[in-house]
């Protein structure tokens, strides 16, 4: 394939960051298309001191996506550098701090991000999914002795962390408006050659690029092949006892129109290979098994092995397919 | 004159941004040596909760050397955002918190600074006084019902704001230490055509230079013309009802080997030019009186006319000694 291809992957977090470190050894045209409803951490503290888009995922992307040059690499690793101590920039990543500044000076977060983009030396570019924070809720059951009651949690870290089983996840804008997409995010995904959704947390990094209407509509019209790249491992609180195939009947539930070209899985992740062939292929969905889990860091891919992966993917290599 | 003069201004705050600003008229070998004893406002809340070199000085030197092009200018005007609000950001300066990020990374003021020129496309250099915060004390009267008792105030805000008149004052490194110059500084001074003081808060951004003991030697012993810009009205609190030439009177108290070759103030804010003229003369130097202070804003110099008079001052242009 060549140099040019031209790569938007979609996520927030860890995940993101893998998926762009692995995009980023395939082509140099890589785009992120971040998640915005975090509010957790300093993204939160931020969100709710300035009313700002929280940063964290967006900071995280651009770091995945940073130059190997010296300044890049030292603008990167000042963005990821977070405060100690105990006073009211403790936990702070500086990262968000300069976004949020740029955010509050250009009141643009396209602009803020082109802008951070070149100060990290980011070959791609990192959009927001909207250009406006956004607030999670779920449907969750299992929180009550009665285990069919379902209640409404609200916020991407109660989402996250709950005990009960999410059953539907849902975007709201402020004062409960349908959400906006960016539009520069909604182009990516419509002129893109490849999509990635996934590896992360689920129902709240994964799924919220698909409850954005636009971005929605655009994921399903896209001519660009479509590949899930699913996690190694359920998500401690929301995807708890989860297989690889539930994770992939929970995208059909909140996009039914949504077919998929390929699903990527780590072969030492997938307990019961035939029952995700199965799921992936009422997708449309090939399934790929590689060894994509990295060595060192439990939960985490090799962003070398899933470029291979995703290589191979590309290419319809047909003797990887198993 | 040609462009490569190689101009230093000593300072801190406004009276540094009028004198760097004038400067960057008539050079492009601009640097700033710049005070680190404040202890207030965002720039002390940082100092106490990480223990680094106050920002804020720093920042403002930045902003006033950044380039024109449009990169320039955005960081620029983001370093000198400061956040509202009433949360625990409410009144840092973006840029601050930036250096503070940089400083914790890097662990090299210098090199903090020439990156943070890089960024702002600061033409010229900017570097701190002394590689470590350092802190001020002054010895004052006029606290007590004995007008010749004498007190002890320790801290820059305490010091600038003293109902009290200043006699002294002295700065202490950590734990009391002798105050330990910043290498490049004292090579800069000595290294130098041309070197500013003043403007500015006399005791705490003027004098401060003069009480670390190297760039003081620096000071005495450069080749460089030694200029001293008087304020245009005394600062509330640590210089209420100082006469111009009782500045001169301090100065000399504080470093009685100094010469000075040219004593530059605004014809309007010297009631006694005679007087100027005689304490000038006792440090050496002839007294420029132009007008040079800010129509729109009081208290401050017009950097345009101001690198007239000091243009005036390098060329010894007798028709301009008044």
């Amino acid at each position: 394939m060549s140099a040019e291809l031209r790569a938007v992957a979609l996520g927030g977090g860890h995940g993101l960051q893998a998926t762009l470190s692995a995009l980023r050894r395939i082509t140099s045209d890589v785009t992120a298309v971040v998640t915005v409803a975090d509010d957790g951490g300093s993204s939160g503290r931020l969100r709710r001191e300035l009313g700002l888009l929280p940063p964290g995922d967006l900071r995280k992307a651009l770091a995945a996506l940073s130059d190997s040059d010296p300044d890049g690499q030292l603008w990167s690793t000042v963005f990821e550098h977070r405060f100690g101590g105990s006073g009211a920039l403790a936990g702070h990543a500086v990262g968000n701090l300069v976004l949020a500044g740029l955010l509050e000076v250009l009141d643009d977060p396209v602009r803020v991000l082109d802008q951070a983009c070149r100060l990290l030396g980011v070959r791609g570019r990192v959009l927001p999914m909207s250009t406006e924070p956004l607030d999670m809720s779920a449907d969750v059951v299992g929180l009550d002795s009665d285990p069919d009651a379902v209640r409404t949690i609200r916020g991407q870290v109660a989402i996250a962390s709950t005990p009960g089983r999410v059953k539907q996840v849902s975007l709201q804008a402020a004062g409960g408006a349908r959400p906006a997409a960016c539009p520069e995010a909604v182009e990516a995904v419509l002129s893109a050659d490849l999509v990635l959704l996934g590896p992360g947390s689920w129902f709240t990094s994964v799924l919220p690029h698909l409850l954005v209407p636009e971005l929605h509509e655009a994921l399903v019209r896209t001519t660009a092949r479509r590949f899930v790249v699913l996690n190694l491992v359920p998500q401690p609180g929301e995807t708890a006892g989860f297989s690889p195939e539930q994770h992939l009947d929970v995208l059909s539930q909140h996009a039914p129109q949504l077919r998929v070209d390929a699903v990527l899985a780590d072969a030492n992740s997938v307990p019961t290979p035939d029952r995700l062939r199965a799921a992936a292929a009422e997708l449309g969905a090939r399934t790929l098994l590689d060894e994509i889990a990295a060595p060192a860091v439990p939960g985490r891919h090799d962003p070398q092995a899933l470029a291979t992966s995703l290589r191979a993917a590309l290419e319809r290599r047909t003797d990887r397919w198993r």
